[in-house]
């Protein structure tokens, strides 16, 4: 067999193979050797460097074995075959060790993110979530929510997050008619989060659930969370379900005392998806996939958004700071339209508001990336909004953050605009120390 | 006065303008009477290239007339100065015969677009239509929706729109309960129409209106507007509301003859926005200025073109040809997250159709830029969706014809896409012969 | 006549046309006057509701007028009819309060820019710009040059343009092979250049032009400009031309005292272009339309921007500010390329620098739109380098500032990004006070 | 050590996730089952939705394994421990069988890819190419570019890519001074690749090297090759050195009777970069790094793209189509100012050709991807000469294929578009079956 000249040319590829990879390996070390005798330090360049010139030597060393794995015929499938161990060996390290020629390539990008639609669930509230999910990924998806200090760190450390905002799962405390029941809750939840991120003051900050039916409640308690707890803003999971009151969206008066408290505090406000009542929404009937993350959260909470800008809110605030998540929830695509429908009809728009809606959009608003890992769309809110306002998050659970990551450490923007959107707009949003 | 060096200088500058506006013409007179005696033709360059050169030089006679304007004081206010007299000469010229630098770079790009979600109205159904703009505005917007040959061809004249496939306003039809006067309503409708591009049928085509209410009234007047009256295909302003069945969405299994029916005859079916009941999205409640096109439209279409692509419709009528208009009703940006939320979640998809909504996306559906004349939008759109399902349109009368071209003649696009959207795509998409 | 179908409607038209601008002008009127009445004040929003009021109100009476122009036949073409003389009227009117639709929906965004590539010249320098326009515009190029307070001042005005940062034309100091004839000549430009920005300190700055020739007379004369001139910078053309030392390119390493003093200022450097000797580039043979800003600029500034960072000039003075004019004379296109042409060899680069060429371009330069007034070039730059450094210009006199401002105002960017660009990433840059 | 609740965390985690992997596969494989038990055909929905499926459990069981790795301290690095080796095995079937959740989600979009601009060497001109890699790196190259059917197949096979254009290394052909010599190097390198062809007519095909030398002989070889070896066009490696002309560019008059040729024979004409001789390219000058594909390559071959518009070559040849490489050779970034410098200047450009420049780029010319894979660029290229325009290819062996490929399939245009740009673009441009 080994006279076949196809076996011979694949065994010659894999020596010369292992051969470059032997030579790349070892200039490589005396290199590095000599900057170490030098006595000068080993620089970022020179490690990736390195890291590269071990990656190609990896990939040379697969493809030697790969080379060789295909002139083994039938008895390379045994998995016991030496050849095939060396595969499986080489493609090991190649994997291991981080090697790939795509990841060493961005791997210093990948560094320090702050993420912040992240979300946790306490016990009386991980329940909320359990219908997002098919019944076979309910336990994965519990476990990742209750879980704070070993798989959501983890998941940090291998996708360069180095902070994570955390928040409350949803719709939980916004969907509790009782204001009492609601407020209680918030308290023990954000007492909970309170204590986790002192264990890990380094890697979590918190947001604030709150009791948004009652505006008093919810202002006292965003008080606490801010300046006894050391929380760094609000996430409320859109409208609130009132006994009393009914549903409630937060343009309504009597909500501004409690965004002249918001803006006194001057911590950003997230507002998060829910779900619409299904009695209010019959449009999804008979599609409950078009529920939830699919479609009907953008559409809840954009229509959301557009009310607290039409209503005037950010005349009398104008300081209010509003992030919302999933790049927008829409309104970029269609936010010149907003303003513009009939704009051969030169009177003034019929809602209580002094500027046009983009100005608030443009003054008041951040986008986050979560759970929307979608170039064209980061792109065309780039070119909407600025990429002053957009910042990294994923979504944790519901979404992965490798998935994010990946994407975002490898997306067609500027590295410039990567390192602001990855982490110093968050900072600078936050007042954190970078 | 004219001892002053300030108006001795401005002087200079207006006498040293007409010097250079005279030599432009003088030169470029002679170079045209050149080609003209050396029995040349005249090119589209040479053209150009004079239309060019008068810009410049009417350019110049302005800035003549402006310079000594502004030396003239308080007399220059007068309208009947001398001065004055010439400034405005100056600019009327400018002005009429589109001389001035920016229209006439764009001048041969504007030609020849078809625009195709472009409405009338007849007496009966005009006044559907009268809620859309504010009461001052209410003559000049019933004018142009009952105008055919006056107005709008000078719009499309005007504007390089060669032909219009027109669509009767809306809802009027689809809001009609009692199903036999809706199929009255569009037979009068479709025949009046048919009449109107009888008399221009180098400027008009036609989308047959159609009484959803009854999907086989719907189908038998298809087919009689496709192979009788030359219709082209059809528009459908959102669900129908029926006596007997409530409200109609196309995804119901009651259409599937009705779409059989669409594929057999292989025109377009136009989905246009249409608001929702009230009762049906209490959302809006205190914000009427959401409802229309601001963003309701944009929502209503939207979920109604998803329940069309989660039913499986694509799968029992592949080619299937839908437009929807205002670059995608917000479909594009979010499109990603409808296919791509929860994404470590393996399992299928909880909708009947067999692929990613996307596919459907990409396969059956073209958009129009009709009232959404935002490049930025346009651009996200190219790249979701691609250039070649891409087709210009206004809306009007609801948008200016002059509005949408403008912006689509230099919008920040190739020309090769410019040509394809302006005119190819439609060309291709509705058989026409270019 | 009068009785003609067509005229009638004409005549309707217009007649409605009239009455329309009428009722709005006098509702908007009644608004403005109420609200003065009531103590209030007038809001920018107000001002310019009323504008656009105006401008459709404008736009009306054209209609009218033109209803009217078309039915009068031959008459009509009579300058002196009635007909066209109120034709006349209106135009000029939409014309001279700047009512048009389009402008005035920009109005606010204009104000307020600064130009970094604007350039003026002295009577010893103005003759090296004789060839860059034919004999015809030879004239208005000079006049432009030399000017600085009338027409330069009216462009910036008419414009939105606060503060242009002066620097004398090109190539002028660079060409002149004698080192201390061209120290004389900066000081000459330099002092000029002073006088003339102390007369209008709100709206000039300057950047020295500097002898390279001697990288020693070269940092005195900086230092002199900036300690004593009060200038922000330098903004040289190209390599200079030596008698002693032939072409000079400033990653030499003669330059690097020259550099180590423009990091201690702390002022940018423009790099501005100038063609090849012929002798150098016989490629442009036979072609010389590819000279000058049509090509050769763009190749020769690129290469010297190149070199300087393959040299490693950056790691010695990481603190450096280059700015390139013309959106980056073609680097951000082929930036990735530059640093990752056959990637699969894992060898460090052959320069002396110690990272990508990219880690340089992102860390030390701006990039300015003098020139290239292409909206999808400045995308393609934003999502190469960020907004944080780009920079509007215009390169008046070569360029018209109306061209330059009327693109920039309206492209298709981010509003946001458009005052970044516009404005305060320069006053950061050049630590102006906003 | 069993009793640390860290590590029961961590071998219940790996537990659950086991077990989870196990569930899904044969809920899948139940599912297959049934499909075939029910005489369906298993659709190419099914095969993703499994592969997805199996791609999830295997990422489990990767999981697991790392969980239980981290917890077993110091003796998990030894290579025989058991879970280190259930670590590679399942690390290595997640690579072997291509279930990664990245590769799975792009697997069906990557195939049937054509390439056009990938390289051959015969063995008289393969150490042309010596120079462009570090020595250590020759062997591979030399490899690389003399193989046809082993390596280069299976990297098309491995990388979707359907079939690939052959051509010439460089300059080769074109650096010969010698007429007769280059015609016969040319006539033997296509006779060479005829008959390798003819070996896997169904995955590549050819350009042929032209002697351009000399006109005649380069037309008289081009037909030959068309005519009676079947190739589908030329490739020519920039300008031609002929010791009786020096240096040609193909602007020059003896050139038409051959461009004749090419628009009667109706195959497209691929210009190939070269460098600069170095006595005319003297900015080059201590930068050697910047030649070749760094950037010397694209300032000459953009330039004899310029030359070629400029000199109305394609007003006389209106039908020929040319190629450039790398996404344009940096031309679609500043096409816009190569027409627009100085526009206030109204005269006619001073160049022969009868249009704009960028009217025959955008009529005349096609690009390709080769060797620039980056997104930002390709995005800006449709947005200047249309999706319609520009080609898949990779550059092998310079480039590697899975690089391009990996890109590619990802890079964030529409799908429509990445089946153009992929295949049909250059199966309509070759006249292709597809």
């Amino acid at each position: 067999m080994a006279e076949f000249p196809t076996i011979q040319l694949r065994v010659a590829e894999a020596a010369a193979s292992c051969d470059a990879a032997k030579k790349i390996l070892l200039s490589d070390l005396r290199e590095r050797e000599a900057t170490a005798n030098g006595g000068q330090a080993i620089t970022v360049q020179d490690r990736i460097t390195s890291r590269r010139g071990q990656a190609f030597a990896v990939s040379l060393a697969i493809r030697a074995t790969e080379a060789l794995n295909a002139s083994t015929g039938g008895q390379g499938l045994d998995v016991s075959h030496p050849v095939q161990r060396a595969w499986r060996d080489a493609n090991a390290v190649g994997r291991h060790i981080s090697m790939n020629w795509d990841t060493v390539g961005t791997i210093f990008k990948a560094d320090k993110k702050i993420a912040l639609e992240e979300h946790f669930a306490i016990e009386q509230t991980v329940q909320d979530s359990a219908g997002v999910v098919p019944h076979l990924y309910w336990e994965e998806l519990k476990y990742r929510l209750l879980d704070l200090h070993e798989r959501r760190i983890r998941e940090m450390d291998e996708n360069g997050v180095e902070l994570m905002i955390l928040s409350l799962n949803a719709p939980t405390v916004q969907a509790i008619p009782d204001e009492k029941a609601a407020y209680e809750l918030s308290r023990r939840a954000n007492d909970y989060l309170a204590d986790q991120i002192a264990k890990r003051p380094d890697r979590f900050k918190g947001f604030a659930a709150l009791p948004m039916q009652s505006p008093e409640l919810a202002t006292r308690e965003l008080e606490r969370c801010v300046t006894e707890l050391g929380f760094v803003g609000a996430l409320v999971n859109g409208f609130s379900q009132s006994q009393r009151d009914g549903i409630l969206y937060y343009d309504l008066p009597q909500f501004r005392p409690f965004w002249a408290a918001v803006q006194t505090l001057d911590v950003p406000f997230y507002l998060h998806p829910r779900n619409p009542l299904p009695a209010h929404a019959p449009i999804y009937d008979g599609h409950p996939w078009l529920l939830g993350p699919t479609w009907a959260f953008g559409q809840e909470t954009a229509v959301h958004a557009l009310r607290l800008m039409g209503s005037g809110l950010f005349d009398d605030y104008p300081d209010l700071k509003i992030i919302l998540g999933h790049l927008g929830e829409g309104l970029p695509y269609s936010m010149w339209r907003v303003d513009n429908r009939n704009a051969w009809v030169e009177t003034a728009p019929n809602y209580p508001a002094k500027k046009r809606i983009a100005d608030y959009f443009h003054a008041n608003f951040w986008l986050t990336t979560s759970g929307n890992f979608r170039t064209q769309t980061l792109v065309d809110a780039i070119l909407e909004i600025g990429s002053d306002r957009i910042l990294f998050s994923a979504d944790w659970p519901f979404e992965n953050v490798d998935h994010a990551a990946r994407w975002f450490d490898s997306a067609s923007i500027s590295d410039n605009d990567r390192i602001k959107i990855g982490r110093t707009n968050a900072a600078r949003l936050f007042k954190f120390e970078v």
